[in-house]
């Protein structure tokens, strides 16, 4: 069924496409084979992540870079990622419906995505969700995450090009450092300039910048300054977006994210097998639950445990 | 250097105990042969999980508990998980503070966990750190989570006795439905009790345990209303959770529960060998990052990577 639906999908059918998703997300069966049909295919797009606190107005900005984008009929796909436990999603879901006034054009597709309870998933599915709307033939993927590096899912370590959005208001500076936000900021996007207060925060970007002599890969991270709401600096900051995606083509380094990407993809593949092989085949009287049972009793360590299960795995993949 | 703090620990040394979750926590090398040296000896601590949204007042709830097990010569260890960004840690240490009071009695240790960015990391090490406060010989461990299910750390999966807590103000409920927070409760605590409105939630409770038949191992989880603060209703939470704990005695859930645990501690084992083999041996030349090369490359899909890499890491743990 995924490989039916994959070949659907690399014809630009975005309805299986977002069954392919769906799949994945629920981690059915055979959803991997799906994957791998439509993966040979795949790095046309070029993916932006979007990050920053709460309240910077990412949404907004989303909304506002979706505009620009298909007014240079570009298609775009929107991945929302939501880490945060189901208890705050009221606040975000209105967020996502201000989205929606792109939700009747044919070249926007958004998806939401959240936790699923397992480990490590939403890192995996958004991954595979990117790879999806690569395969559908989205120009432009844009990734919403809330926080950074400490969160579930690292955008860094996914995205062509990160955006990093603060307020004008200030304050979050010290905050944003101490998240490990300024490390990983191709662009910083001071938003919300009509509030006043963006010079002061740019400043203080530029001599933490000066400071750490953050760079990425050789790039000298940039600052652009947005209001989202009016769209005022919008079309600068796709300029710049643009201008770090020539740089990166120019010195090798989009090849060298995607190797990274493609480490981790690989990284999380094999723990979501581990993991599924583990709760799929164990069974009363079978060797894996010997095992466990032998290590749950203490008459076994974990490394010694280890070492079993990786070799039950490896026979039993061939 | 593990194995000789672990069998400090094993002699009762706190110190060692601090050193090795360290060690646990930064993922050092050889942290394991310590954790596989104290493992055979642990099992004897009573772990009860606390969990609940935010500003329901586990710490105070905590503190509490800890007075009441101190006044029955109990030893306590205290494991705070925060698996929320640093962007919020000002509001948690004020809580962490708070719980000092006990900071000076030899019989608590408390210690907070937070994510240090590696999936699936902080449930990792909140498990081995269990194991080293059980080892060390608290006689119980509290285990302070925000959320449940959906966050990183499943405290009921951990637990033996699972606490769920709610204000007493009301209006949580169905907040807590949707977040999975019914399903995983042994023990529902109203807290807050002096702000009124406690009666009007634990009927809501019993409306909704009656409606959806919930009951784990066949235990039918209680109600208890405390007020943290003055302490009104925590020698009957003690109680209540003796009686839980009398019950899985009885019914065999204590061994059930624990085997379910060796196995999420075995999966999560294995995540983070297979994580490391892939970090740390891939080396420009060899097979390792030929695999992830061509995988990169569009060459190879990721299933038969993921083969291959099971088959080097298999010979290679050898």
């Amino acid at each position: 069924l995924s490989i039916k639906l994959a070949k659907q999908v690399l014809k630009g059918d975005i309805q299986a496409a977002s069954k392919l998703i769906t799949a994945i997300e629920n981690d059915l069966p055979g959803a991997i084979d799906g994957l791998d049909e439509i993966y040979p295919h795949t790095g046309r797009s070029y993916v932006i992540g979007i990050t920053g606190p709460p309240g910077t107005g990412k949404s907004t900005l989303i909304n506002a870079l979706i505009g620009n984008y298909r007014s240079q009929d570009k298609t775009v796909g929107v991945i929302v990622v939501d880490p945060t436990s189901p208890l705050t999603q009221g606040a975000l879901l209105g967020d996502r419906i201000r989205m929606q006034k792109h939700s009747l054009d044919k070249g926007v597709y958004i998806r939401s995505m959240a936790t699923r309870g397992c480990l490590g998933g939403l890192a995996w599915a958004t991954s595979n969700t990117i790879h999806i709307l690569d395969a559908v033939g989205k120009d432009i993927v844009l990734v919403e995450t809330v926080g950074t590096g400490q969160s579930e899912v690292d955008i860094s370590q996914i995205a062509d090009t990160t955006l990093v959005l603060l307020n004008a208001g200030g304050g979050d500076t010290i905050q944003m450092m101490k998240a490990g936000l300024m490390e990983v900021a191709d662009i910083f996007v001071i938003n919300k300039a009509d509030l006043g207060g963006s010079d002061s925060v740019e400043s203080e970007i530029k001599f933490i910048l000066e400071m750490k002599k953050y760079s990425v890969n050789g790039w000298k991270p940039s600052i652009v300054i947005t209001d989202a709401i009016s769209g005022k600096g919008v079309d600068q900051l796709v300029e710049e977006i643009q201008i770090h995606h020539d740089f990166l083509i120019h010195n090798g380094g989009l090849a060298k994210n995607r190797q990274k990407r493609a480490k981790q993809e690989l990284i999380m593949e094999l723990q979501s097998s581990i993991r599924d092989f583990i709760n799929n085949e164990i069974q009363e009287g079978g060797l894996l639950h010997e095992i466990i049972e032998n290590y749950s009793m203490k008459k076994e360590t974990s490394k010694s445990a280890v070492l079993k299960i990786v070799d039950l795995f490896a026979k039993q993949s061939k």
